[in-house]
């Protein structure tokens, strides 16, 4: 081993078999917020192994100016979407709406006979979600859940430490998620301040160390409690803090929180017997990701700044369709997350463990 | 403002007004296990403001070698000390015996008339800390308890930067300590697993985030609820680990977790709408302690390495002393913590939030 080796060697996507094609995977992106237009539609540019070629908004005119600048084929509103224009053009979606949007978007392109790739969270209620799982299944589409963790290099090396034992019997997990949303948004009548529509800190940002954790460990929590607050103005309806502990099999207890309200800070520590792993920052794409690995009287320390998570992600679900792999974030594992949340909210309620 | 002065300026004593002395407060040492030998003595040798003098223990022959090795003037077993022998030599006395002992040794230093500077965590109840309270206010003798992060740079100039609205409006915490107390002292005869003694992680290492935390936030909980679990087996009879939330006034949860069988991890971070502070290391007094603060676009980070947490903390007492101030870790200070650690014992018994 060398130590030049593990630097190259730490962001390999240990997935990946193929690694070029003549036939990318063609993408309509729907919903056109800042999100698609500044990271998604880039990072599918960028990658070998899908393109962007459909957008997909609510009006003509947005999804004509968006598709014009980015030298794109087609432009649809969600009626013709849903309608079924254009399916030549586009193989799969990628869906970066509002969450209570998803379940249809989905639908319809399900119906269209089109592979899905949705964003996190899946959906605001497990009905709604077990209704997407439902639709692809049947229409023989696959669907994923976008959640970008899971092809970071440098959670993927956490986990493979983990599943090597440098923790040993991990005990104790932390994890905190926070990021000021009206600084990005400043408007207090966006659908992420509507609890109808999914809005709240632990829909918005709490599935993010909730699915991340559940990712490194390779196991489901088993119960959740949780406190929900909202000290400001704006955040009267839907949960501005929460904090909530995860139980997991074999002694594992998480405890996190998040804030849709607070100073950016992103981070996951899991403790064991052994050796620690400190992950900081972790979740905001626009920083460097860092692991720290501590383990006997070692310490080793990795910062990941130029892997785009998104352009990972979609290169992840393009080479899942092109090989015929099942993507691991699933309608069936991102469901579980859903269940977490509403646990919380239901916990936050009434107090207590809530079982899952 | 130079960026010198702030380096010199970070450990500064801020508590302190007199910087030498002709009459240096004189210690008796009592209990002589690691901490006191390898730590305490030399500590309170390099003080200023006081010096050991005496050394109590349990036989003649430990007191007397202690003794010799340090060059001090005399050695007591726990009976003469209590029978109020060569008082003349000491003016006050530093317990580092097993918690369930503090009791005994402060009620006997009382009636010898000598002021108090006991250990933490403060004893095994709450009614053993209220007698403790009363023995030492009817003798009018002076009592502190060791709670060695209060003289801690680190954590004093985090106090500041909190009082001054560096984070804003603080809503999260999150602290763990770990360090695995068999690699220390492997016999698992030994008190720190037996529950009567006082054993378990939240007593002897969950004390930590709790009083530092209080003493960051200038508030007391008001509620806590608590996991406990001991999945190994020595550890039958005690809590190896804890995860312990506390509810603070003015909308703040932190999150908090303790084992006596991890891997050595020691941090605590505050996260609130302006900023964040994240102290690591930062219990553990063999690691250099590090302040990192975050706030605007703007992030410091300051790693102090040469300052003895015991010898401040024996400077502050003895300048309590000296100048007639009350030390602030006082025995209704540290009662609060034991409180807590009822409070958490009772809380993962049956489940749920205990009032404080």
């Amino acid at each position: 081993m060398t130590l030049e080796s593990q630097l190259s060697d730490f962001k390999q996507r240990d997935w990946q078999s193929l690694e070029s094609t003549d036939d990318p995977v063609r993408l309509a992106m729907i919903g056109l917020g800042w999100w698609t237009i500044e990271k998604a539609i880039p990072a599918a540019q960028t990658a070998d192994l899908c393109e962007p070629t459909v957008v997909v908004s609510s009006s003509t005119e947005k999804a004509e100016r968006v598709r014009a600048d980015n030298d794109l084929e087609v432009g649809l509103t969600y009626e013709e979407f849903a309608d079924g224009e254009a399916t030549d053009a586009y193989d799969a979606v990628y869906i970066a709406t509002p969450n209570s949007y998803h379940r249809e978007h989905v639908a319809a392109a399900a119906r269209n006979g089109k592979d899905v790739l949705c964003e996190k969270p899946m959906e605001i209620s497990t009905e709604r979600c077990r209704e997407m799982i439902d639709v692809c299944a049947e229409a023989e589409v696959t669907q994923m859940i976008a959640y970008r963790m899971q092809t970071e290099p440098v959670v993927r090396r956490a986990r493979e430490l983990i599943e090597a034992g440098a923790l040993g019997d991990i005990n104790h997990v932390h994890s905190h998620i926070s990021m000021r949303l009206l600084d990005v948004n400043p408007d207090t009548d966006q659908w992420k301040l509507d609890p109808e529509s999914g809005g709240g800190s632990m829909f918005g940002t709490g599935v993010y160390p909730t699915n991340t954790i559940r990712f490194l460990l390779g196991e489901d929590p088993v119960a959740v409690r949780a406190e929900e607050w909202s000290p400001s103005d704006p955040w009267e309806d839907v949960d501005e803090n929460v904090a909530f502990q995860l139980q997991f099999p074999d002694d594992v207890l998480a405890s996190c929180s998040a804030s849709h309200n607070n100073y950016d800070v992103s981070n996951l520590r899991l403790i064991g017997t052994e050796g620690e792993i400190n992950l900081e920052p972790i979740f905001h794409p626009w920083q460097p990701r860092t692991l720290r690995l501590a383990h006997d009287e070692m310490r080793s320390e990795y910062t990941v700044s130029e892997v785009n998570q998104m352009v990972e992600e979609f290169e992840y679900f393009a080479h899942c369709l092109l090989t015929g792999a099942d993507p691991h974030p699933d309608g069936e594992h991102a469901l579980v997350d859903i269940e977490v949340v509403q646990a919380t909210h239901e916990s936050a309620d009434g107090g207590g463990w809530v079982s899952l």
